[in-house]
């Protein structure tokens, strides 16, 4: 307060004050402080007592902190000031020595590479759950044939289990996100100081170590202005959430009374205020609903990063409501996708009346007439004018007479038919990734070799 | 919970419920149900005795809500169910009865009507504050010479009112946006029903009446589908904050050591934690950081709204705390930077000798050609040469011989060392909207109209 | 080019030069000078000559750049450079004299303003077809019933026109965004000069009556550092868009095999390159895929203008891009809505069976046991129970005996099956705005009302 | 056309058609095409001599897109089916067998997962080239002094050369996101068919390895539905062009009469239509403007992506113009801060005069107090006394006397003198990262050693 003669407004401390949310980067800050500490006495810098004063002072606050009983005051400007104000009264005027070679700058840094590294697990972990509960249900969906759709008009048939895996290998790539978001916080910023680096022959090596960081961020400058890593999750929650929305658009549309493909359970869905036969697929709606609010933080962040100065600004404080929302948000879309999909009954029947559509064939019945040599560009023509007819006769495809068809071509014989006997064009899309039965048994091994083998 | 055999599970409880941010709605609900109550009665569809208990115990549920000893219970889905809920405690089964004839989608949809109408009020309100204030202090520095800047590069001198007062119009362009919000909301929801109206013969013009409204939602379906009211609030605060960002960045630039225009009072800035000599404008900067945070709160509900098929459907729920959030940060800043800039000391002779530099003549010096005769792009090329002759030379504009000046026209005498003595280029902006003091002191007049006839 | 010794490296020309997009605003550019020119000529600061040379040379201008004959040099940086070099090759030294008295920066700013005039007409007349279309088909299927949906989940029984009709009241206040966008260009920009106003003593109101605006921007810097009229067109837009997204995403839906209701027209759908039985609406998919295109656009101008300090900056060169690809997309979205409307047709008969579901009804069975005193809320538990009940049973509530109701209730008796009969619960949404068909028919009212009312 | 009766609508084919941007894809689309005959012919699908007459016709149109006499027809919808039409003109009927065994949909997302892989290595090389001016520059200007900020206020000293280099750092970071946005692109979607696999025994790892991919798609739907990579890739430009506008921000600052820091070469400033005294710094604004419109590019292609069903849509489509214009806005960024930094021209003298402000050693006189022994916050809270008596008294620090010392601290003596002479306070910077002469040393070597190491 040395320079200022006049407190701060107190619309001016509503508006600066960021204790009400960065409280709960507390034992972050404790633990760094742990380290600081500890390497200070390393340098020389502190003694011996006083750094052991500290670090008695230190695990007070950090219990304080983790059973509830840190008071904060109203004075208190933002956790960093509070947890040093605690400590000096626990531990007395060397309390005062804990912000010794270093700021506020770094040290809200080091906080926030420490907590988005934490994070960036925590959705690792959650993910790895999706993924072994996708993983579950298409194996115990392998074979039910669904309606695989294109502009949501139905295309050709596949296996509910193939296209649960479609969603796997979203979210693995997803994990792969989220690993680079916590690469992306590897180099410790504490030590940079204010911004040019301090006035001590620090050991920052060695705080690194303590912290689990692998190196320093090599320039102070950059160490204090850097918010990149906390944008990099943000990037991968907002990719991850946009996975998530089009799962839960899927599923409120298979819930839907049109599609009847499943059934989610009562303790996922509510009721209406109003009609009671209603059961409605909140969960659903909710992780689609989500992801525009993740994709916004993100937007948000880059937004108030825009245009800054070097080095740190205030408008980096901005990063912390933006990251906390969106780790709360996707933590919870996360957990909420697993629980709900476990939920999910689906319709055997209703899926493969579905998928028995004979139109689905139709690319089926074109590669017919390609074996037989017909350019492909062709024989689509000629089965789009199959198709036509049989729309315009109101038939099904395997109604058309011989006569009919040798109108269209002279290449339609019991194959025609036989394609169209229900399901054989599943089993024939063999191809690497394609939907026949072993091929999706080959995906599914590699689905659970991956969530074998990856830690969170 | 007639149709559910199981209870929510938690993860989806807490995922799904609202009541930890709706309830801030709880006056407005309690309000609309009175309206309601009284539309059943007067068409029949209650008793006039049971309104009268209804109404008796709405009064006293918005008595505890208002003195905060409602109590919510962990079940409580959101703030319409926990009224109710607590309604029928109140008044017994006939609490049941409120609910006739509406839904919860017609419920928030009027509930948020209400809270948009109010909030664009307070946004108004703090707006006309703010306006005064530039007023004000325009006024306080109305002949004070500044550098005008296009480019951030000196352009043309300015009055500091004129610069203060390009703020007062922006702002008043957003009191214009507040008040199209404000309409956005004026006809009531209520009435609606589920989607499809209800199956009684109501009389909603009255409700609209009770509560404020001019009339009525026409159709059902848009009445529960529509969120654009809490669009245009949020539209109107993202162009806001906008502003915002601009007043706050200049602040920052002004602020500096560099610039050195003005210095803020104390209690609108703060220090550093290593730092003893820092006095940093946070508020300056929290202004220019906050407005991605709003526009991005446009940007999401927008998302959220994508696609959506009607009629009402859960993603909706998203836009309460995009919207509360946007109201207190709005507000908040629209108070910080009243009270910031009052705090203002501006420096005279810093803007003083700033504004005098004399390359910000150039302009007058061609137009003195001009007036001679030589056309403008001529007489520009030609001055142009001499700002770099002068530049290579190292020598002000005034320091420039009739023998330099010769080289570059004929028409340079006496007036060109007059155009350059100090000032003489502000009052010659006689322009409607120009700077020249007249046309300042007009504009400030319009100004003050202005904030006298508004009304929030 | 005076004061610089250097060309610009083509490196910053290809940054730099927005002659490649803003070209499109040169036949209002041309306007404007002619605006200007009569008004320097009425200062007395050309001779009537000088003002005639001009406008004849403006005149030849405008009919090059109409005719496509304007011929664009690689060394044209901008429209406005363009336009005066052309200008003066035409009317030789005295072009040089159409830039006295004003800046690129009032200049463009009034370019534009007239730009976003005209755009929000234009945006106005395509929703007033759109409207007109929604209008004639909601009254060509006034009393289709179709089952309306809450959370995607079928709730009550609505009319097609009904659900029509929602789209044209969102069009509606789309039409008053538009010109809310168009009022906020009433001020002219033009004779702010640079920033500070300019040395002549000008007729700027002369200007702004010609150019068919209603009066002239009060302060000099802020009418060249303005671009909030750019900002509310494209919140305009963008709320528009995300209207035709939830228009698009609806008719997507509906052309599902599994909604069925309705099939679009060959000329608005298309093929797939292998699938030879696809028709699919890529119109619809379109409509909303270009929502976030727009909203992304106003984000982005948001995000321009940032923190920018006043007067001019050079990144708002960045609104043109912005706005022109909105506008574009606009139309053509605005427009294809309209066709592809037209070419719909609705299936009378899957959307009548998908509105006969007997559970559509539960609330009007709730309503039943209300009207014989049972309050709302305990009615809802009870038939809630009743749905589950069949739901179990797997029967349809008509199918209930009597005995099974009694369990639930004594006050369901035969009215609870006459309720039950299709289509009883549709005409007795009565209450205004309801789906009842009277309702309905005073809506259509309204709306053709309007239509005929509204001038774009 | 096979299915169809009408042709497209003149409006739906203008909102439909997208070869007037994916024309851009063309070479990639040949390319592919060339590997997937090769593998038809590999897997017998296709003869020997069928392939060398596609592969021949392919070259030939190969040869006129890059020719630029590749002629499109205003029938043609896309570019895969104006290639395959050329091809057919070209080698007749074979040419319809091209399309054998694929689709659009993963013929597309192959065309894109090309263009994205080529175009992160371009960004790599310019990030490089970028990094490399930075690094030479620093090298330059490797001890001359100037102010270190925060909040935009003087903080402490630092070398222009550490400046400089915390850019290096954010560029350095951009190659690795630049990196994982290739790896996003490792696998093939090609064999995916329309969604579920097809008809054929193909060899993906055939095709793969023609086209220099690691692997392919484990999932056919996702391989259709994925643009994953594409985001990947708007993802790391939106961060790099926040980097970008911070570095385009400060040199705007920098380059302002009141820093003074250095002035840009004429090569990349303009001047002003009216005052012909300026040089602005259009390219460092441009900079700094074109950031938001690349975020908005990555929020608008998550918008278009957010809770669509499975798999393709062509909602899709838009990924590329969002994608284009960020390749084209990124690339003429990277060059032209590039090219501008190195035409920029510091002032020693100005940087030495800002930095021997001697309020920037107040940390330096609170450490000293720290090394006997006052705990840092007690010593922080005397020297902010003594700075604000300092500036009430109108003072230098180096002016105070040792009486007014007294007042403050007893152990302030001629070390305290000491440190305020000039420059002092830059050396002892000395921890990691800091901004001491040898630390910067350090930093620079490790900064050429990657420019060395690295590849695009």
């Amino acid at each position: 307060m040395g320079r200022f003669r006049e407190p701060p407004d107190p619309v001016f401390h509503a508006l600066n004050a960021s204790i009400s949310f960065d409280r709960r980067l507390g034992t972050y800050d404790v633990r760094q402080s742990q380290a600081h500490v500890a390497m200070l006495a390393e340098a020389g810098i502190l003694t011996a007592d006083e750094a052991e004063q500290l670090r008695r002072g230190l695990d007070e606050v950090a219990a304080e902190l983790e059973h509830g009983t840190f008071e904060f005051l109203p004075d208190d400007e933002d956790i960093h000031m509070a947890i040093e104000r605690r400590l000096t009264e626990i531990a007395g005027p060397v309390g005062g020595k804990v912000h010794t070679a270093r700021s506020r700058n770094d040290q809200v840094a080091t906080d926030m590479a420490l907590f988005v590294r934490d994070q960036a697990t925590e959705a690792r972990k959650r993910l790895l759950d999706l993924m072994g509960a996708l993983a579950d249900i298409a194996e115990a969906h392998a074979d039910w044939p669904m309606p695989g759709y294109t502009h949501l008009q139905r295309a050709q048939p596949v296996y509910v289990s193939h296209h649960l895996l479609a969603y796997f290998w979203m979210f693995r790539r997803d994990l792969d996100r989220f690993a680079t978001a916590s690469c992306a916080t590897a180099d410790l910023p504490l030590g940079a100081g204010a911004l040019a680096g301090v006035n001590w022959d620090t050991r920052r090596e060695s705080v690194a170590r303590a912290l689990g960081f692998d190196g320093v961020v090599e320039n102070s400058l950059d160490a204090v202005s850097n918010r990149d890593f906390v944008l990099d999750y943000l990037s991968a929650a907002s990719i991850c959430s946009m996975h998530l929305s089009r799962l839960g658009a899927e599923i409120v549309l298979w819930s839907s009374e049109e599609f009847g493909f499943l059934a989610l359970g009562d303790s996922f869905t509510s009721g209406s205020s109003i009609m009671p036969q209603k059961k409605n697929p909140d969960a659903a709606e909710l992780l689609r609903a989500k992801a525009p609010r993740v994709a916004s933080h993100f937007n948000a962040l880059l937004g108030v990063m825009h245009a800054l100065p070097l080095a740190y600004n205030k408008d980096m404080q901005e990063d912390k409501e933006h990251l906390f929302d969106t780790v709360d948000t996707l933590n919870l879309c996360l957990d909420a996708a697993t629980g709900m999909l476990r939920t999910a009954k689906f319709d055997r029947e209703r899926l493969a009346g579905a998928a028995a559509d004979e139109f689905l064939a139709a690319t089926d019945i074109a590669d017919l007439l390609v074996r037989r040599g017909v350019p492909f560009r062709e024989s689509h023509a000629i089965v789009g004018g199959i198709v036509r007819h049989a729309l315009e006769h109101d038939k099904q495809l395997s109604e058309l007479t011989r006569e009919e068809l040798a109108g269209f071509s002279d290449n339609l014989d019991d194959e025609y038919y036989a394609v169209l006997s229900n399901g054989s064009w599943l089993e024939s899309k063999v191809s690497e990734g394609g939907t026949a039965s072993a091929r999706v048994g080959e995906q599914l091994g590699r689905a659970r070799a991956i969530l074998e083998g990856v830690q969170p």
